[in-house]
Formats: structure tokens, C-alpha cells, sequence
């Protein structure tokens, strides 16, 4: 595709490559890393929001309980998120975030959320850069959380961060303008939110797209109808010792129609647990 | 800003510009280009669509009439836009887009409207580039109208260009993945929506804004507030002869409020009758 002449060549604007975040790039279990995140602070500020008690799913994060919000939908999540820290400027939600990516740390493994990247995916991205791809996030997770660390640790700059949206407004404080986060969800990029999140964002249809679960299936279906070669790849959990097993049954990354459909659609689905040598950086030292 | 290790030095990622669309890449007069363009299409498909009959603003355009539609607000014009070419794919709408800015001539000076570009801009839009600065569009206009002569016309890919846009919906038509164009505004890319469109879209604060309207007003804030070196410019359209001259009483590109506070925020008004001796790439050949 990159051999110019050939009958495959691509031209460089078009090598436009999608990734999922949770999932895909890094781990999701025991649940997404950015709804623990957003359930720690709003347990930090509940005593001043009396009003979060009134919505079961958010006394029981509050309480330490998550499955509520897993159980829930996408925009369950979101209003969490959004709730969580509504009133920030996106100048303080970004320290925030940026303080918790270096020091909030992953129950299970003792590191640090961002340690938990897959060395592999890190390669693809990487070699896909290397031959002049342009590699987004499509994420149904939040934008602006996601682009606080994604370029560090994925380098993946900002403007190529596509995700869910909380509203903000524009305004003036003291005559400086700030841009302040509301609690209100904007855009949900899941389903075929990712393919209009794609189409709004990038304006073109990608040539590759990986996933991991039934969220990503629009996303897969729009990156691989196209005319040319095209490539699709699902990374199936498998390993429940280095990472986690899990698929049709998960409240989180649940993953069956994806699945079902990938032999007939030509989508590549990766065993973790047979395909992958190495999980996290921190195993390969 | 560029030379590593001085005082002012702007690491390239950071080094972000932003230009609006009409009036300041190219002219705006009698009526925004875009407007044209649907109201055209509206006309065409009016027959089938007798419910466009019941808008006073889609019923005047319909007759030729962009006086109610330009009295408006952006809304106003962003539903017509809408209502225009709802229901088609955006394959579609960019054939028909692209058919457009190689066929349709603008009355006044007989030429294609995209031939209406101001020399001065190219250069300036080549220039940013050349010291590595990533040049984006932030208009009102319909981000997926500019997408598809925007790369040709100014050297900006479709990614760059940031826009108000009309909700999208894929689905599957005879078991092919489309995205297809409704009716309803989704984002109006327009005052302090230009800084939530560049924070949504970009995740990043410009170093340098251009516009030429009370409409970038709060773009042009946003810029030109942070730290470091900034520059905000406005195109003032003082040209009778070789293009129009217009600022506070008028209906399109309405400009009184940021002029009035140019001065004290810093802002480069540009004369565009005494500091362009070329204003479009025909009268330089």
C-alpha cells in the first residue's frame, strides 16, 4: 500500500487508522479506568452535591460500587463523567487528570493505569507511523481525559484524540476567557457514534480499524467496506492470568455480535493469550 | 517562535492557527457562498418538498430571496443548509459539493466562487506552514461543504477543517455501511462556539486567530490570551472597487464589536484596500 505505482498504493492522506482505547490499547478490568477515576472524585465532592444521591448509579459509586454504572448504558457512564467534574475549567480538569496519570495505581497490578498499555499495540502504532499512517483514538471514552496522556504514552497528539464530549461553554472570569466543563453529555462516540465521530472529526474513512467489542462493530463494518484492501482486527481477551478472559458475558467490553460476524467480514481476531508474547512494557524489561 | 532555544521558542505541536472561512480565506458578498448553494439545491427539490413552503426564510430563498435568510441566525441558515440536502449520503453530498466549485460562477466577477480566495491568505496559510505551523479552518460554515475543495483551494486536509455541522446517521443500506445527511443542526461553529468547536475538535489553544467578523470575536479572545507571543489579525473589508466594503450595518460578516476593541486586545486590523496590492490569484496572473 505504501509502494508508490503499485497497485495497492495509498495515497498518504488516506492511511488514516482507528484504534479503540479501552480494550484495545490498554486493559478495562475490573472496570474502565476513567470511570474509576471519575467515581473517586466524585466521592471527594459529594458532601457539597447532596444532588448525586438522588440517582442510584451514582450513590453507588459514591459507595464504592461500580456495577450499577457497568450495568448501565454508555450515556450512564458519560453523565457520571460529566457530573464528576462539571464547573472545572479545562485548564484544571487537564492538571487533574494529568496528576492522577502519574500517580493513580491499578489495584491489581500495583502500577501505575498507564502502565497497562499492550507493548504490542504500542509496535502497530508505531510501525503504522512509520509508513506515514496518520493513528487516531476512536474512543467511547472522554476526549479530553483521554488527550491529557495519549500523546506521552501512545504518541498520539490531541487533535488525533476522537471521543465522547462533555459540553463545555466558553466564557469570561475576571475578563480572561476560560473554557468550563458542564455536566451535560454532548456527543457519544460508541456504536455508530464512532463512525460519525470519524465523519465529523476526521472526514475521511479510515483504512484500518481495531476494536475489541460490540462498540466497535460500526466502526469495523465503515473501515473495512470501503473499495481497496482494507484491514479489521478485534483483540479477543483471552488470557485471565496476564490480563483478563472475557467476551460475550462482560458488563465491560462485552464483545459477541463483533465476534460472530468477524470470519464472514475478514476481520483478523487476535488471541491474546496465544498471540501475544509480551502484554505490558513492563513485562518486556 | 520557531528558533529552538530562544526566548519565544513555540515547540511545533503548539504552533496552531486558525483562520475563519468567509470573508477572511475568501469574499462573503451578496450572500455567504454556502447559502447560495443550498438555497439553489432548495430550489430544485422544492416540488417534492412542499413542507419548505411553510418557513418564510426556505420560501424566500426558494424565490431568490436571501434577504429573510441572511436576517436571520446562524441557526436559521444552518437548517436550511440542512433541509437542503437532508437524506442523501455524504458520498452523495460531496459529489454534488465537488460538481459545484468546478461548475458555479459567481455574478458579480463571473469566475467560480472558489476562485474568490484571497491571494494575500495563500500566502499567509504557505508561510505559517513553512515555519511548521498546522493552519485549520474554524468557520460557521458547513465543515463537510469545505472539506471537499479545501485541500485543493488552501492546502488544508479534511481533518483541519472545523465547521458547523448537520447530524449524520450511519446505517446500513442493502447491507452496505452509509452515512447519510438528516436535517437537524448538530454543532453551530460560531461565536464562543468557535472556541468550544476548536476545543472539541483540536484539544489545543491557538497561538495565532484570523477572522473578519463579530463571529470570531470570541475566537479571537481565546487565542490571543494565553501566554507567550500571540497574534490576532482581522480582515477589514474596506475594497468597494476590487471586492466590497462593509463592517457594522451589514448583514453579512457583520464586524463592530471586535473592531471597536482591536486596539486594547492587541489586534492587527488589516486594511484590505490599503495593504493588499493583489486580492485574488486571477488579478496577479
Amino acid at each position: 500500500m505504501t509502494r508508490e505505482g503499485g497497485p495497492e498504493f495509498v495515497p498518504v492522506p488516506d492511511r488514516i487508522a482507528t484504534f479503540d482505547n479501552d480494550g484495545t490499547l490498554w486493559s478495562e478490568q475490573p472496570a474502565y479506568f476513567q470511570l474509576t477515576f471519575a467515581a473517586n472524585r466524585m466521592r471527594q465532592i459529594a458532601e457539597k452535591h447532596p444532588e448525586f444521591g438522588e440517582r442510584p448509579i451514582f450513590k453507588a459509586a459514591i459507595e464504592g460500587d461500580l456495577r450499577p454504572a457497568l450495568a448501565g448504558t454508555v450515556r450512564d457512564r458519560l453523565e457520571l463523567v460529566g457530573a464528576s467534574h462539571a464547573g472545572l475549567t479545562v485548564e484544571e480538569y487537564t492538571a487533574i487528570v494529568y496528576n492522577w496519570h502519574l500517580t493513580a495505581r491499578h489495584p491489581r497490578f500495583d502500577r501505575l493505569y498507564t502502565d497497562l498499555v499492550y507493548q504490542p499495540m504500542l509496535e502497530l502504532l508505531a510501525y503504522l507511523r512509520d509508513n506515514r499512517f496518520q493513528t487516531y483514538i476512536v474512543s467511547g471514552g472522554g476526549a479530553e481525559f483521554m488527550r491529557v496522556w495519549a500523546e506521552e504514552i501512545y504518541g498520539i497528539p490531541r487533535e488525533r484524540v476522537v471521543g465522547s464530549t462533555i459540553k463545555v461553554k466558553y466564557e469570561e472570569r475576571d475578563g480572561e476567557p476560560v473554557i468550563v466543563r458542564l455536566a451535560e453529555v454532548e456527543l457519544i462516540d460508541d456504536g455508530a457514534g464512532k463512525v460519525e465521530g470519524i465523519h465529523r472529526t476526521i472526514g475521511r474513512r479510515p483504512i484500518a480499524a481495531f476494536g475489541n467489542s460490540d462498540g466497535d462493530y460500526e466502526m469495523l463494518r465503515w473501515a473495512t467496506s470501503g473499495r481497496g484492501r482494507r484491514l479489521g482486527l478485534i483483540v479477543h481477551h483471552t488470557d485471565a492470568t496476564r490480563e483478563w478472559s472475557y467476551d460475550r458475558n462482560s458488563r465491560v467490553g462485552r464483545l459477541s455480535k463483533a465476534l460472530d460476524e468477524a470470519p464472514r467480514r475478514g476481520w483478523v481476531v487476535l488471541d491474546m493469550k496465544a498471540d501475544w508474547r509480551v502484554i505490558y512494557p513492563f513485562q518486556a524489561r
